[in-house]
């Protein structure tokens, strides 16, 4: 058990709050711990068919680099995950998800955050007549199971939700 | 591409920054960003046996809660990822690994973090006298392989790297 002693300083962006805390260690002593309060996020792996899965390319800030990786985004205020896995399914690739499967919920960076991914299937799509979020998706790309797996085998996936999602619907190929 | 107008804020731990820029997206609107400065990290997947795996209880300040993991730390500085795996295999369960195998090299949160893990799979263990570190670990449990597709499939296990590596291992039983 580790108890706050006190929040030193906050950052704060429209969607979470970054809170540096002082924390008393089961030891007696004290460290400092970042803490980032989360308000969770969906991500859904897209099945464009029984064997193509849709990803999307992104510039991610953090990483300073494009990446390819499965669509997601936070929860809305009230938001319930599902929804909000079907309706980043829409924004980032203009598809609607006539069935959506709970696959897994997990801590993807329990260190320093607590946030939660709530991983879907996402099945029987139909192309909506929607824009696209274009100022975070740049292209929209399909993917046979195999051309996934290659990427993978070429470490051209880094994205951990991505590699989970893949792997827990059986697509992770052997890497040992 | 997203280009950083300014820094406007920056929180210090002992181990990484965290700092609040503004950025200038691709419509020319700006936004504001986190992007945590991380040391990276590497984790260990650790054999006791062909069939058992070691997994480390931890409370998780972010998370408010224990939880159930690989052994895993952040890098030192100057420290190579394979030397840091084996250092926090020692340090977290008094285990030497006699082989480490890098698996996987993966970003778990890159909305906000440029944070880097590399797992391992750590074979061949050997046991040092050395003591654990129990500021931070609660306690080392043994799990054969079946008990461990268990705690997956009653969700019990919440840890994204953990679920990762076991996942890169074939480890994972189908949740679908």
């Amino acid at each position: 058990m580790e108890k706050k002693i006190q929040t030193i300083a906050t950052l704060r962006t429209h969607s979470f709050l970054v809170n540096l805390d002082e924390v008393l260690l089961r030891d007696g002593s004290s460290a400092k711990r970042v803490r980032i309060d989360h308000p969770q996020a969906a991500a859904v792996v897209p099945f464009l068919s029984e064997r193509e899965i849709l990803l999307v390319r992104q510039f991610r800030y953090a990483l300073g680099r494009e990446t390819l990786e499965i669509p997601a985004g936070k929860l809305d205020r009230s938001e319930k995950h599902e929804e909000c896995a079907g309706r980043e399914l829409v924004e980032e690739t203009g598809y609607e998800a006539g069935s959506l499967t709970l696959l897994y919920t997990y801590a993807p960076a329990i260190g320093y955050s607590n946030e939660l991914i709530h991983i879907y299937a996402g099945r029987n799509l139909r192309k909506l007549g929607t824009a696209i979020d274009q100022r975070e998706i740049s292209s929209i790309e399909t993917y046979d199971i195999e051309a996934i797996r290659s990427l993978i085998r070429e470490r051209r996936i880094v994205d951990g939700k991505t590699l989970l999602g893949l792997a827990l619907l059986g697509l992770l190929p052997g890497v040992d």
